[in-house]
């Protein structure tokens, strides 16, 4: 047949293309798929759009995208092709249904997965046991959602650091939306130094951690605490986090993991202010003895979210429930050191106190008074001063009821 | 003084004698005291009065009666006061809230229990820590749960028969109220054996277990199912179980621990009838591959409750799922003997099959099929022929859709 027309051939041609982008096709092993698969899924909100209920994969030549996201936070996860024992026959993309993941892990050793009609059905074949033709998505309608230049991070810091910062934070932001941007953690990049901020505005966690960054200027920015927990879930945090700060979003990679999150727009309060430079008393306490102490508490009040207590030094910490509903009486707590005049009230939340007791990982706390109604500061004690680390916990006191 | 009325000479002593009988004292291990009280615990149901929200403990110069109850199921819990550390000063009795339990948990090695004013309030002190005056209840108004004569049991099994029994029966009974017969256990004492039935009416759960009866003629009950589910929580199941049956209800003791439950009142069908004495085919299947395929359906299907699953054999057995929802294909199995014609297709509900293969314990199991529309029968495959426990699951399968 002689091709007459010009433009008939050019719709040939243009045919051709289309289906030669879309008839995918490779083979790898079951677990890099899985972990790719259960890292991004991560990001799948139930609300989000029904397209993005799914988890998009493209395969090119040099690596295999598996994407998921909820137009806010966007999780990606890049296999390369010439690793890990991946054979990629055609290229192609398609966008599975989320249970892919259950079926990825119920597959033998390796997986075999090939798309027809394009992409929206996709075979998804392991040894004599699975032969599956899973119903997909159109992958043209998943949303663009472009990776910015990773070339050079922002910053970095190691798993356990990640996952101490978040633990460390999140607790502190606020659970009300009147003031969204409380929902979030202030992450503050100046010289060799990051500074995290949480606050509700009855209690504040302060964190500095030393970091080689990249940065000149000093920048701020309102990570989601969402992004925290998300992070948490799908990062492997035996390797190192990059964070990448821009204007409207926050990018950290973690392995072959990418975390695209949309940051908080607004403004965050100074804070610095709040927290007392000065103090009159200062006492040194054992922290899991407070603990203790701040649960017998609770065990004894009804509402354990709401409930207050009155702490009562006097040669001895005694804690004592701030209602007498379920009866009278304390736990004392034998502090290991005071200074200042030693007799005064104070009443705070059992749970902020708990909270932030159970933030720190030192064995003895530094708590810092400055009267009955001004907040107070709780520091870790470190047995070795050159500690990476600066931390504090700051509670505002209730008034006795 | 000398008294001259014998009116107040009887007024004095009687008052003495109440005196007496509430100010109770005792001082004990803080970890015989909560074992008790966490066990019982298990009893106290929210919805129940205000009174049976509390943790009753009477103090006698024999034994230590900590007691919880939500009026159908009643715990007690017994510490013989020549054993484990216990020293009674004065008996009496008195009602604890339910946070009790907390409070001894935060303790030391031992507490001290005093009440004043009748029990109303009781003093909790362990070493210098804590010192708490416990508002109680009035042990007057709490219920009599006269507790059953207890010489000699009905029938006695190990602590790990009782989690065997309760483990394979229990998920087979109704959630529906509609039978409320159906939401029980029926057990049958007969001869040397006793028999468990369980069954929503589109499944069934049989088991038969030889123990020594003190019972001479065969007698029927039902046990709600949430008996079996706080025996399991409260028990100590390195110990035996120890069943004596009443009319009315059932008692099981189980070391210090004796739970009265009270009983479905009602006749359970006859379900003898239903059960195949014949079949068929009988298939030999590995029930670990055959669980990993029925949870492969599980993956490919959305909603896992109701889902139903073809399997076809012919050479191998074949599960699909029964509707093309999110794709068509197979996950193939490898069954180990076949007997009788081979080819034929029958449907039946995942998870009903799911949870009567993770009730077996065996590697394998045998199904006998009658027909696709007939119920199948899945028996455990013992290596040993002398086993003291016979077992079989029913299913009834479904129309294809």
């Amino acid at each position: 047949m002689r091709i007459k027309s010009p433009f008939l051939c050019f719709f040939i041609l243009k045919n051709v293309n289309i289906w030669e982008e879309m008839k995918m096709k490779l083979e790898m092993q079951r677990d890099t798929l899985l972990v790719a698969l259960q890292a991004v899924s991560k990001a799948i909100n139930k609300t989000a759009l029904p397209i993005l209920q799914g988890i998009y994969v493209e395969v090119t030549n040099e690596e295999i995208i598996i994407k998921a996201s909820d137009n806010t936070d966007t999780l990606v996860h890049l296999i390369p092709v010439d690793n890990e024992g991946v054979t990629v026959s055609s290229t192609g993309k398609t966008v599975f249904p989320k249970n892919i993941v259950d079926i990825v892990k119920r597959a033998g050793k390796t997986v075999e997965i090939s798309s027809e009609d394009n992409g929206l059905i996709t075979k998804v074949k392991s040894g004599k046991k699975i032969d599956f033709d899973m119903n997909c998505m159109d992958p043209l309608e998943y949303p663009e959602l472009p990776i910015k230049d990773l070339s050079q991070p922002t910053f970095s810091v190691s798993g356990e650091q990640f996952r101490d910062l978040a633990r460390k934070s999140v607790f502190a932001t606020s659970e009300s939306q009147t003031r969204p941007i409380l929902t979030g953690v202030c992450l503050t990049v100046k010289g060799d130094c990051i500074e995290l901020v949480a606050t509700d505005s009855h209690r504040l966690s302060k964190l500095n951690l030393s970091v080689t960054t990249s940065n000149k200027e000093e920048m701020s920015i309102v990570i989601p605490k969402g992004t925290w927990d998300k992070g948490l879930k799908s990062f492997d945090l035996s390797k190192n986090v990059e964070f990448f700060v821009h204007e409207l979003s926050v990018v950290m990679r973690n392995g072959q993991t990418v975390f695209n999150s949309r940051l908080l727009d607004g403004n965050f309060p100074d804070t610095s202010r709040l927290i007392p430079t000065d103090h009159k008393q200062k006492m040194t306490i054992d922290r899991k003895e407070l603990i203790s102490g701040l649960e017998f508490i609770n065990g004894v009040v009804d509402d354990k979210k709401t409930a207050s207590t009155k702490l009562h030094i006097n040669g001895v910490a005694s804690l004592s429930p701030s209602t007498a509903q379920s009866g009278k009486g304390n736990f004392d707590i034998f502090y290991d050191m005071f200074e200042g005049e030693d007799e005064f009230d104070i009443n705070f939340s059992v749970r902020y106190c708990l909270e932030a007791l159970q933030s720190i990982d030192t064995d003895t706390v530094d708590i810092h008074f400055e009267g009955p109604m001004r907040p107070f500061v709780i520091n870790p004690v470190y047995d070795d001063i050159s500690h990476s680390s600066k931390e504090l916990q700051l509670i505002l006191p209730v008034r006795a009821s």
